[in-house]
């Protein structure tokens, strides 16, 4: 414990410098989803690696068919477990640009008025933020005693926001450098700004673009209005259609596969404490959109949604523009619980739009990712490890939660590697990751860089 | 007829310096929704104020609260009556700009296969080219006559594509000086390329531009998706609520002041041997999608149209993101005939989009123009004039059409300065206004000349 004692002093003497090394990381704008940012996205992995190389990882920049990974290693005592580090490099668009009140790739550390502090910009949560944390107690240990608890590998992604085309034949060409005893994830939330939590249950995901074409050419709404078909209405119809008056989704299979929450569970989450008008009432909304009957919890972490990301065709400028446009396209996502198939869903979809076509028209689809749910083991020896090891750095002790995102890396791991996953954030739901204004709270840089200081320590010490 | 004779001649022999100047008005972008090209805008107004003073116009440039308008007048012999020209230097936006096959601001001369020509660029048709096919008549008559056969007006607006805001003021504060015996107005089609066209109805509009906001912010679709409102999908549920499965708008009282053809009009339109499948083939289409039960004539010219023009929400770039959009909005726009109002007809569409707003969601209404529907007599003597000079110069003989299109100018002139319009245009149904590939038929341009210099030398002889 004496070791552990100074390598947290030594976080806490060091914040302002791990301040400055996030926000160098935090300038390049590693957008992986646009070409246009592809030298950013490899910038940002090329100074991940000369920060790693410089505390004494052997790492390198590693090729793959899209934006590169780092994958970085050192050694830890004998006996100690082997931990694999997962996060990702890569940020969200920015847009809307005029949204942001700061610069997106201009971080600064901006303290609040009621005293707290915290460091703005794309990225700062998600997930260059959260990934820094594991670093910097990584650092904190070689400087104060000259080696990891235990033997760590750190695994950094560039894709991961743009669907990680690359991860898996990445992961396996290179199966045995990556598989680990278990693998520790950062890009998850704290159940509050009090509470550390450990996320048990992700829900998957299935991305798809569909673009409705009619006429050949973009018309004229005079000449032809009334007797042409209208791509926009069109898609607005069948996107009206994916929901009953219940808030159900109405795709034939759609909820084969989707259990009921177990009771267990349930009392769990219960026992949360969740406030649902706190929850809505923090985007200024106060009724949940949801299907019917179901609380707040059970409608982002247990029931499975569709939801429209983006739609856009005919004039969008400033103005007016009496056009009936030639096509329109929509990004539509489904989220997945339990057993859900996500090539099923994908197929019901197409299928459903393909039926609803009317004469003259034609389809396009473009797949964006699918990954199914994943659950989690509620009382793993790991799991119990690191709970307490959150539990003593945090007022509160550490809850295990359900998640309404999808970390498709978390199945990836088990099903190619047979490793389990920790996860475990320190993102705090105001965070706006994928908005603008999106930030990092300094504490959950700071303390998060202490938990993991304390998690790295209770494995090498007990085993993962 | 000596006289005309010679004007005719003169215009087939300055064809090539007429293509010129055309093709010098249409390197102008004037596109007058967009601010960003105001100054190209009145810069169109200036090179048509220089161009008509060198034919001896007494013309100018003049000031309003938006775009300048032009106004020239000149002088004809005693006894004949007095025409206002009106037509607009103006055009749309080129967007996409992708799907050009040449510049849309670099017009050119293109031999066609079928060795016929046309000239390419945005504003070619609609209206620079109409209306350049009346300065040439005029141009020709003061070559060689040295007068004009009547007393002319030309009378030119640079905001027609953006609803015409400072028309009607314009019109106001110089109701004597833009007062004649009848207005000529070039924004319209030929019935076919052999059949020139007197167009008798036209359709009213309504545009509007509807935002729906839901959060304060954009939100991840994991965290929130399955809670919160989505304001695409709430706006795709509201244009899909706007029809009905026959075709029918399901506004409220939408449809009062709807009449039912009149049989002596239909008898005529029936006559015209309309082509169905030839005008919807014409743009990849086969099958006519409005209102059940009703031709397409009826459905362009005669019915009432909800039309979405533009949509927008959430991501619309490159990949994905699984975003929940804080808002979306829409342009939509309606087509009126007979006595719809469009006060009435915007109150309605306001009412039933409030209406369906779920908790939480906020609407704004942005208003792009209104105007009624015009029906014209069809027994004018100045139809008759006009229509013999036409049926003189075409292959075929001059009917008389409707037009599913909306020209507001038409009824203003009637209420406010109590002045009847002359619709003639030379535009082709393929001419692809408002769209990529913009183009004028160099028949319509050559021969549109020579059916003004009919029209005016018939007017100045019979009187208006």
């Amino acid at each position: 414990m004496a070791s552990l004692d100074s390598v947290l002093a030594c976080l806490d003497l060091n914040i302002g410098r791990s301040v400055d090394r996030l926000t160098d990381l935090l300038r390049i704008p590693s957008i992986s989803t646009d070409p246009a940012y592809a030298a950013d996205c490899r910038r940002a992995a090329e100074w991940l690696v000369g920060d790693l190389s410089a505390i004494g990882f052997k790492a390198e920049v590693r090729e793959s068919a899209g934006h590169p990974m780092v994958v970085a290693h050192h050694e830890g005592p004998a006996g100690t477990p082997h931990v694999l580090f997962y996060g990702h490099y890569d940020v969200q668009p920015v847009d809307p640009v005029a949204l942001w009140d700061t610069d997106p790739f201009d971080p600064q550390l901006v303290t609040m008025p009621d005293g707290t502090k915290r460091i703005t910009g794309r990225g700062s949560s998600d997930d260059k933020g959260q990934l820094m944390t594991f670093i910097e107690a990584c650092r904190a240990f070689k400087a104060e005693t000259g080696e990891l608890p235990c033997r760590v590998t750190i695994f950094l992604e560039g894709e991961e926001e743009s669907g990680s085309p690359s991860l898996l034949p990445f992961m396996d060409a290179n199966k045995a450098e990556l598989t680990a005893d278990v693998a520790l994830i950062c890009d998850t939330n704290m159940w509050d700004k009090d509470t550390p939590a450990i996320s048990t249950g992700l829900r998957g995901l299935v991305g798809e673009e569909v673009t409705i074409r009619a006429a050949d050419k973009d018309l004229h709404s005079g000449y032809f209005g009334g007797a042409a078909a209208n791509p926009i209405r069109i898609l607005a119809e069948i996107i009206a259609d994916l929901h009953d008056e219940d808030g159900k989704v109405t795709l034939p299979g759609f909820y084969d596969g989707v259990d009921e929450l177990p009771a267990e569970v349930k009392a769990i989450w219960d026992s949360l404490g969740f406030d649902e008008q706190e929850f809505l009432g923090s985007v200024d909304l106060s009724v949940p959109a949801g299907e019917k009957g179901r609380s707040v919890l059970e409608q982002t972490w247990s029931r499975p949604t569709a939801e429209v990301n983006g739609i856009t065709g005919g004039y969008t400028g400033k103005g007016f523009k009496t056009v009936i446009a030639s096509e329109a396209s929509a990004k539509i996502s489904f989220r997945l619980v339990f057993d859900q198939d996500p090539a099923k869903i994908r197929a019901a979809f197409r299928a459903f739009v393909t039926e609803r076509l009317p004469a003259d028209c034609s389809v396009t689809f473009h797949e964006h990712g699918g990954s199914p749910a994943i659950q989690l083991p509620f009382d793993s020896p790991v799991l119990t490890t690191a709970r307490q090891a959150l539990s003593d750095e945090w007022p509160k002790p550490a809850v295990m939660i359900g998640m309404g995102g999808s970390i498709p890396v978390v199945g990836e791991f088990k099903r190619r590697l047979g490793m389990g996953s920790l996860l475990i954030g320190f993102a705090l739901g105001d965070d706006r990751i994928h908005s603008p204004n999106e930030k990092y709270e300094l504490t959950s840089f700071h303390k998060g860089q202490r938990s993991w200081a304390r998690v790295l320590a209770a494995l090498g010490e007990k085993g993962a």
